[in-house]
């Protein structure tokens, strides 16, 4: 029996969870037809191919991610921080569907002291379901989120645009023209987290990749983990370096980790982004 | 008669000046092949077209920027800083066209204290040109170059890629799918400005352009401004504040001079670029 059906569905692909009574997870699907580019209807058939024998029609289901975003199956606004379990299912989008009724989850919007927004979406499921009452919880990724919570709400968060900034400078930039494919040099990365760090910020030392290429100083095979060095140095040294707990991409997190070490925090929890997910999404179905 | 003829032969163009005897410009010409995709005979073929009837075959002729670099006419090494008119001049390669003898001068290289390393090729002119014994010199571009002045010589600088940063944000990011064309917004600029120089940095802050957006704070057509701020405030937050001169394109330099008024500097200083090239030029000439 499926108490209820989780769904986080991001732009380039889409995981379902059926969970048990207890809220166990009885069994996980995963769909490669993410949410950029379907249209309302064809939303509706991903969601009827991927899921539909797990439910009577009566069963619950919750949609969160880019699914309720503007270009989504339906718009869910962003609800303003800080935000709980129940506040994220009381703002819930409810939808008519042919399994039944489901509801869309809404983002977050936050905005900093000096005016400038925030904003999230499908990230707050994996960050409810850290299992934190407080502290930090980094998402590294594309545009990385750096979240706070307090008594089991999330209260601030910031974006940075750390992975999208790497992958524009590793395949549009003049400096991804100097580098060659390499193995992951722990020694490269490590220098340009530091540097990064130290500097408090990596803009000033991008153009050192090229000129410490020019120079003999860096192998071209390296100029990847430097370049991933001084971006990530650069996001821990702008948000500041804190006791976190990360969760994600194995091999990514395995990088903030090292990363947040050479900034002198140990206090470092890690946490399996499918498990978060999940548990998210069980949090806030429980709260309908 | 021709005292001198000094080429400007960056990426993209090539600007040729004809000297007299006190080192007026007589003539300029600029021709749009630029050293990017150029092979030695077509360098060849280019000065000739270009700058033929300046000479009889024994005028000096004076070769500065990429044409010197890896992928050049012929590799001019970096001359570490400091670096005077003289030095350069000593540090000169010789060639032999069909136009007579040459001298092809080098870029520049210089060392931070963490080690890292930066080089130019080919503002060395303009820094050299800009009538200043000492003081800060900036030149705005794709490759903004911050360079300090003592005693007539070039004595350290720092890059940042502010402009291809711009391009890479506006053309292949989420970022720049939300801007609309729009006439250059004030306003917006100088609170992407004011935002990244009260932040010490662009980095955090830029995500804030898709959240502004999102949430109504900011126009579409108003993303290119904002976003020109946030590179330009931050670039001046990364390497500091403080009374420059300024060379380069007119409209360029106009939002550095807003940028770094709103950052509380009121003595700077506007240099023409062309002359600024045209008077470097003749100062490394004259030392040969």
């Amino acid at each position: 029996m499926t108490a209820l059906i989780g769904i986080d569905w991001g732009s380039t692909n889409m995981r379902a969870f059926r969970f048990g009574a207890s809220g166990e997870v009885l069994e996980r699907r995963a769909s490669p037809r993410g949410a950029a580019g379907l249209t309302p209807p064809e939303f509706e058939s991903v969601l009827t191919e991927t899921v539909a024998d797990w439910t009577d029609g009566t069963t619950p289901i919750v949609l969160a991610g880019m699914v309720g975003g503007r270009t989504g199956w339906r718009e869910a606004p962003y609800l303003p921080c800080p935000a709980s379990p129940s506040a994220l299912a009381a703002a819930a989008l409810p939808l008519d569907t042919a399994l039944g009724r489901a509801v869309i989850l809404p983002g977050l919007s936050t905005r900093a002291e000096n005016g400038s927004a925030d904003v999230m979406r499908g990230e707050e499921t994996q960050l409810l379901g850290a299992g934190l009452t407080a502290g930090l919880v980094v998402l590294p990724g594309t545009h990385s989120k750096w979240a706070t919570l307090e008594q089991g709400r999330i209260t601030t968060f910031a974006t940075a645009m750390t992975g999208e900034l790497y992958a524009l400078l590793r395949h549009h930039s003049l400096l991804g023209q100097l580098a060659s494919e390499g193995a992951f040099n722990e020694h490269a990365f490590a220098r340009g987290v530091t540097r990064a760090l130290d500097a408090g910020n990596f803009a000033p030392l991008l153009f050192s990749t090229r000129a410490d290429v020019l120079l003999g100083d860096l192998p071209p095979q390296a100029v990847e983990s430097y370049l991933s060095g001084l971006l990530i140095g650069g996001e821990i040294a702008g948000f500041g370096a804190k006791p976190a707990t990360l969760i994600g991409n194995p091999q990514l997190v395995a990088r903030y980790e090292t990363a947040l070490r050479l900034a002198g925090i140990n206090a470092i929890t890690i946490i399996d982004g499918d498990h978060a997910a999940s548990r998210g999404l069980w949090a806030i179905g429980e709260c309908l």
